[in-house]
């Protein structure tokens, strides 16, 4: 049976980039069955619905989505798509690679994965909203540090890498956060690998002070959210950062990047990000090879000088999708 | 009546670079009465207790502090002496200046203040810790939200700012921070100031991005934290970042890097942080001309090469204090 993709252009410049990965994945998936799901604030204006019970049936009948991004309405009482999907889909690890890819004429670049505890913490939704006060319920359960947890520790394996798992976590304040680092140790023991905790403000700076120090990160999701965008800076922004979002039988593709509405229309964002969203789908079904060549013809065009305007070149989102699908 | 400054040295680093900024307030504050409070953990060690009633007493009792830094046993029922003192002197506001000292040959530095809402956020302390599930409830209130905002205002004010007020939030995820985010519009409003509020993961890299579009930020407990440590990037480290932890009767003044218990009596810290600190006493007690020649004579040592081996020098700790010294 031939794979079925979703796609979601969604909003802004998600029109524009997702049709670039989708020729790559076409490319390598010749067979796979493609259709789209319309979702976000384009539809929410035309319907009263952002993402509709209909719309979640069709995301789950997928193996695998491939996402853009939506821009949030400026309302309340709207609720985030990105969340309700990564909860109905139960997309639990929230894994977001930091790897450079111009060359930077300093020796090897950083090589980073950062796994983001991607269904509770401060995104549990139990607030309690008032005039006066208002709270959330910030949750670490020990079954969801678990799984995250297992999650880094196979990618660790995977990477054969012989670093130690780093957790980012804020023990000395919140101890609710010992559960999770404790967790993550007897995890991580059980399969053989060291950790090291380290507080998420100092882990934030050392980051960028350190890269190189850096494999795998587990951390929670707030977090975890903060921490990638920090990491962005590594990579020369956002328009160069992949993620998948995975659960046990969903796996969602998205670049790091929004909608950005203030340039979209004009042709020229990046579609790097999607991109390499794609390519990490590649490698969710197995196609490790493929991957590569898809990260490593980016590198190339790109430490060429073929790049749009973001990067200091002068290709259109279109004409560096076709330069890529040219190379692969 | 003279001035009263209690000095608290603690652990680490912290008896080492507290003498240099105690001897630029003796400079500029002949006098005041300094007197010193024991707290930490070789206290607790010896005494059980890293911070007592007494203590806080003593404490209460100063027309400001000088703090240096604690070290956190690895004991879970330990509980922050940091914390305990914001908590019991209500301290509600921690200011930190980002303003890198070292000419970078670039134009104008980055100058920009964060403005840390220091009482409450995730570090309510209301926990709940079970085995299966620990939860920490985040608290936003309206007060809270007003004072803090009120301080970043007249922070502007202060500062002759054109810039808006930027707000640092996370309303697309938690519907209490639109209560930070409205209650600080209101307050700006009333002073006349524009704000922007921006997603606390975007605001993170967008400081990195852009330093020189930033001005007064105001923000959260937690993500005061975190951000700090980041702009910490932008100056070369922790190592030259000082703070004043601020309430309506108390006043409280620390360099943002901890103890550091690695280089900890060899006397090669930098204390640049903690001088940084005074001078922010200094421009408390309304020493305005005072704080920023100790900026200017720091900077200027540190341009000239006078500096700790962290900055690439070959001054000690002390020899750093004595040059200083004698160059105000
Ligand atoms: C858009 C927002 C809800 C989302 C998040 O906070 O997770 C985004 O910042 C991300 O990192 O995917
Ligand atoms: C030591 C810790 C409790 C403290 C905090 O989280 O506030 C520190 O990181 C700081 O920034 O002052």
């Amino acid at each position: 049976m031939s794979l079925r993709i979703a796609v979601v252009n969604g909003d802004g410049i998600g029109p524009e980039v997702i049709p670039e990965a989708q020729k790559i994945l076409e490319h390598f998936l010749p067979d796979a069955d493609f259709y789209e799901v319309e979702l976000g604030l384009a539809k929410w204006e035309r319907s009263g619905s952002a993402c509709s019970p209909d719309d979640i049936r069709e995301l789950k009948g997928a193996d695998a989505i491939l996402f853009g991004a939506v821009t949030t309405p400026p309302d309340p009482n709207y609720r985030s798509v990105l969340l309700q999907i990564r909860h109905e889909l139960d997309l639990y690890a929230n894994l977001r690679p930091i790897r450079p890819l111009r060359s930077s004429g300093q020796g090897s670049p950083a090589d980073m994965m950062i796994v983001r505890e991607n269904t509770e913490g401060l995104y549990s939704g139990i607030e309690e909203i008032g005039e006066e006060r208002s709270t959330t319920l910030r949750v670490v359960t020990k079954a969801g540090s678990k799984r995250i947890a297992e999650k880094a520790c196979s990618l660790i394996l995977e990477r054969n890498s012989k670093s130690p798992l780093v957790i980012g976590y804020k023990g000395n304040v919140l101890k609710s956060d010992l559960l999770f680092r404790d967790t993550c140790s007897e995890v991580a023991a059980s399969f053989g690998i060291q950790t090291k905790a380290v507080f998420i403000d100092a882990l934030c700076l050392d980051v960028l002070q350190h890269p190189k120090n850096y494999d795998v990160i587990v951390t929670t999701n707030m977090f975890g959210d903060i921490l990638s965008d920090v990491c962005g800076y590594l990579t020369g922004g956002l328009g160069m950062l992949p993620s998948a979002n995975i659960g046990d039988t969903h796996a969602f593709f998205e670049p790091v990047h929004g909608s950005a509405p203030d340039i979209a229309g004009k042709g020229i964002a990046n579609p790097v990000a999607a991109i390499r969203s794609a390519a990490m789908m590649l490698e969710y079904f197995g196609m490790k090879r493929e991957a590569c060549l898809v990260e490593e013809s980016i590198a190339d065009l790109i430490n060429s000088g073929v790049c749009t305007p973001d990067l200091g070149g002068c290709e259109s989102t279109s004409s560096f999708g076709n330069r890529l699908l040219a190379a692969v």
